[in-house]
């Protein structure tokens, strides 16, 4: 152990696992965390992709069996590290330590909406989503599929909350994300960008998803939001993702996703450039946010089907 | 209420509630249920699906703010309708009634695989998916997605019991399912049916799931799989189904996903033509099994990308 440096605690009050306590209170951590630049990073895994997104370790807080099993990564992370028994952990965060290890990550400052949109052709903008449960399962699922960041309207629960951290498996720290000034006024920045705001809703007034991409990718959308867009382009994200996503079709695209259940409001639907859909069958009305999301974000991504075209 | 019996029941112990007594072992409803002929469907909205698909109506247990709200069903039922507070509801149940209204429904024979495939054009097959939470999003993915029909391995879980019922939202009544003899033996039911079995794997050896759809209904297939097909494919649904699938493609495929974590099982991989995987990014190296399916799903039913062909 060249740099951690390892403390077995037994006192549950001991003040070096402050971090740690309460950690159950959700409107405590609400308040707290963002205000105290920290998060929590849950499991082996998790904690290793904070560290390597580079978020500065605060601490760890390990039973003794993963002492030896992160070794490297205690190493590496040159924090302090409190061993302690999975009683202790439980008595001290007031709930059962998954995986018996946590650690306690310093936050860094976020983006500004522009400089992301600068480097990114397919992002989705969130509405509301306050439940940390839905936050995580959607960054999960634009990170797997190929989104390039998240926008947040400034409603929207934090991110780096415990259980989104968790429930992404650490996809929170791999993809870039930024909060909106503004609601709705913010999307002018999105629109501003060229980008083409998509709001998914089911309502029978909207276009299939597949045909709205087509007719973004297939050039359609260039005259209306292509002016704005050509000194923004060449920004330092520019050429990696220009890459990745060029053969989805050249134009930007935004997905716009609202609370489970209440959807997209009124005024977010009033500032779209398209009302989307996934069509459904079998009498089925609504697919939770993490599948939509996820066919939402493929269908973004992969292009429109070739079929029925 | 001109069908439906009133009683109102005041004794946790009245042998007329016996169908709701202690809901919450697992175990003993897992052993019982498909032998007694009984499942529970919880809440309004799912209540009405079951009937709606024809699920014969044993009894309801209602509290008596569901009584009036749900007149036109229990005029509909005609079966007994046992009026309880939401105390003795949980006494009895063993857990919180979610919106105050449970159904004992009777179950019906479960079709036989090969009458499922006359009349299918897109099917999942689940592997050992033996939780019941994922056996239920499962359903609600393919059922909105336009998927066919749902055959199972003789080890998944029960669709029918309490949480997939809830968690489908009612889907596993809406869309038909089997459950294979054997397995991996019973795939030659669905190979000799004329499908093309594409198994979903993060496998880098597996070819982008867009591509084998692509490939697939392309015509590629038609001959391996084309000569099984002819005579089967006039059954009882084939006009219905061939008629919304019919716009992404002629070839019939089955996807075949496994259980969260552990995924397909060597057998069942070595009984594919086909290991497909959803391309991801960020180095995010999963989903979770409802978004995957979802993206599987969608990717199926709508028809490849017409971008990077």
């Amino acid at each position: 152990m060249p740099a951690g440096r390892l403390t077995v605690v037994e006192d549950p009050a001991d003040p070096r696992l402050a971090d740690y306590t309460s950690l159950t209170d959700v409107a405590l951590r609400r308040r707290l965390e963002p205000a105290e630049g920290l998060f929590m990073a849950e499991g082996e895994k998790v904690i290793r992709r904070a560290l390597d997104a580079g978020y500065p370790m605060r601490s760890m807080l390990l039973t003794p069996r993963w002492v030896e099993a992160m070794a490297d990564l205690i190493a590496r992370a040159d924090a302090p590290v409190h061993v302690v028994s999975p009683e202790l952990a439980e008595a001290v965060t007031g709930y059962h330590v998954h995986r018996g290890a946590l650690a306690a990550m310093g936050r860094r400052p976020l983006p500004d909406a522009a400089s992301l949109l600068a480097g990114a052709r397919r992002v989705v903008v969130l509405e509301a989503v306050n439940d940390h449960t839905n936050i995580g399962s959607v960054f999960r699922c634009a990170a797997a599929l190929g989104m390039d960041a998240v926008l947040l309207s400034p409603d929207c629960a934090d991110p780096l909350y415990r259980r989104s951290v968790k429930v992404s498996m650490g996809a929170v720290f791999a993809l870039p994300y930024a909060r909106l000034a503004g609601w709705p006024g913010g999307l002018t920045e999105v629109t501003g960008a060229g980008f083409r705001l998509l709001a998914l809703t089911p309502d029978p007034a909207a276009v299939d998803l597949a045909d709205a991409v087509a007719e973004a990718t297939s050039g359609a959308n260039g005259g209306a939001n292509g002016g704005a867009n050509g000194g923004a382009n060449g920004g330092a994200n520019g050429g990696a993702n220009g890459g990745a996503n060029g053969e989805a079709g050249g134009a930007r695209l935004a997905l716009m996703l609202g609370a489970e259940g209440d959807g997209l409001t009124r005024r977010a639907l009033a500032a779209a450039d398209r009302w989307v859909r996934i069509p459904m069958a079998h009498g089925i009305d609504s697919l939770n946010v993490a599948a939509a999301a996820a066919v939402a974000c493929y269908a973004l991504t992969q292009g429109p089907p070739a079929s029925a075209r």
